[in-house]
């Protein structure tokens, strides 16, 4: 990736320009052992692209900054740095600069995204309580691939903007219990979660998991990390049609509180949640 | 480092928006066993200010990305950042978001900085037959300390717009023949560095290092790295005075050629230089 000066320009003649970066490291987010360095580059970019979609903004482009293990073939690199353009390419992201640098430790990958807000961005704070609370997608098990390949909710994102403003957003990266604290912490309030939605939003990865080291399917879901869908806090009048068309899952409600999470049973019940997060695997 | 959202926001209501990332790494750039981690984090911002001033932009803000050896003292890491803020807010560059991690591989700290162009940027392309080639101070032998502990010529870049507007301009990091090349070969031109001018420009750190490796002091000039002054193709005409006030010193002058770099002896002779740049330090 040559570029011809010090410095990457990005247009940003009109709007409040916002920024990300997210560092993936081998072993830790990535094992190169056993994943393409093509998806390793998509998924350098999709993180980013997974920010850009919590804040509702639109990606304009990116800078990529490697530090390359020096027995890595240079088709590997190449693969890499395709993944990484490719999946920017999909999303309006063109990489218009970086550093690339070789070591004898394992690489590391660090992209920075800037975006547009779609008007004001979507912050973690603004959910109140009667709020309700929906995911873009099934969550758990993410480790089976997903981790790898999801697709960064930016499109859904702008719908959402659109249709049924949300009053926060948060993507789901290091697992529904801990994002969702994150989202509560800084809104002021606490959340129910009722049992049976929960179970709706549970992934199939997840019962795979669950069947082979005996947790329950339910609890992949709230702590596994890596899912990358949306979790948002809507008005309680956000039409319900457009919300299924959108392929968003309902899973409770924003109540008053200071970011307690309580699980709602089927009998009425309630019982606070840990706060979990996801382990990076080993 | 915590921040609220997911992305940061800059603000960039009227102009282009510059950004710059450069990614260090432990026992490449830095080596924790010798060198203080406030001044590692210092490095990891200045390398980025130093970018900034080679296209005479005013910093705005950074992000910064760090990979954490997993053994590292929370002390450390706090110093890490606090060297990396320190420096950022010495030239009006808040850290204003970033991306935490560790592993069991060596530290590794990816900063990014926003910047704003006075004007339009000065590029590497612009250089012209006739100009002069002004350095913003004496190089080589850097590796002795001077690497960690360089000041960004941020305030000199936007002096010297004010003064002699640079044709063009780059930030020694991989050496003068090779970041001179960069710069001839981006504008088209070749370059004629006098003997006697280079002898001048030699920093005492080069000469110490001559006495001990044998080399000559002005081949560390040429060829160290990380000197990170300015390298300025001038107009001809650019006020002699003025530039000695700012403590530019002449090296020579761009002629008309594809990259090449002559050196000229006392004796009127001419020798063709070869690019050489700075090897990393083990």
């Amino acid at each position: 990736m040559p570029f011809g000066d010090d410095m990457a320009a990005v247009d940003a003649a009109d709007a409040q320009l916002l920024w990300t970066t997210d560092m993936l490291m081998d072993g830790v987010d990535f094992d190169s052992r056993r994943h393409g360095w093509r998806a390793i580059g998509r998924k350098a970019m999709s993180v980013n692209l997974s920010d850009c979609a919590a804040m509702a903004a639109r990606p304009v482009a990116a800078l990529c900054a490697v530090a390359l293990q020096d027995r890595l073939a240079m088709d590997d690199a190449l693969e890499l740095f395709a993944g990484v353009r490719e999946q920017g390419a999909r999303f309006g992201c063109p990489v218009v600069g970086g550093d690339t640098n070789s070591w004898a430790a394992p690489t590391a990958i660090a992209v920075t995204v800037a975006a547009r807000a779609a008007g004001r961005p979507v912050l973690r704070s603004g959910a109140q309580p009667g709020d309700v609370l929906h995911v873009s997608g099934a969550l758990g098990g993410s480790i089976l691939g997903r981790h790898l390949t999801f697709e960064p909710r930016v499109k859904l994102a702008a719908a959402l903007v659109d249709h049924v403003r949300p009053r926060a957003m948060i993507d789901i990266s290091d697992g529904l219990a801990v994002d969702l604290g994150h989202l509560l912490d800084e809104s002021g309030c606490a959340a129910e979660l009722d049992d049976e939605l929960l179970e709706a939003a549970v992934h199939e990865d997840a019962r795979r998991l669950a069947a082979e080291d005996g947790r329950s399917a339910v609890e992949h879901a709230l702590t596994d990390g890596e899912d990358f869908e949306l979790l948002a806090a809507l008005p309680p009048d956000a039409p319900a049609e457009a919300l299924a068309a959108l392929g968003m899952l309902r899973l409770g409600r924003v109540v008053p509180g200071a970011g307690e999470i309580w699980r709602c049973g089927r009998d009425g019940r309630r019982a606070q949640l840990a706060r979990r997060g996801w382990e990076h695997f080993r």
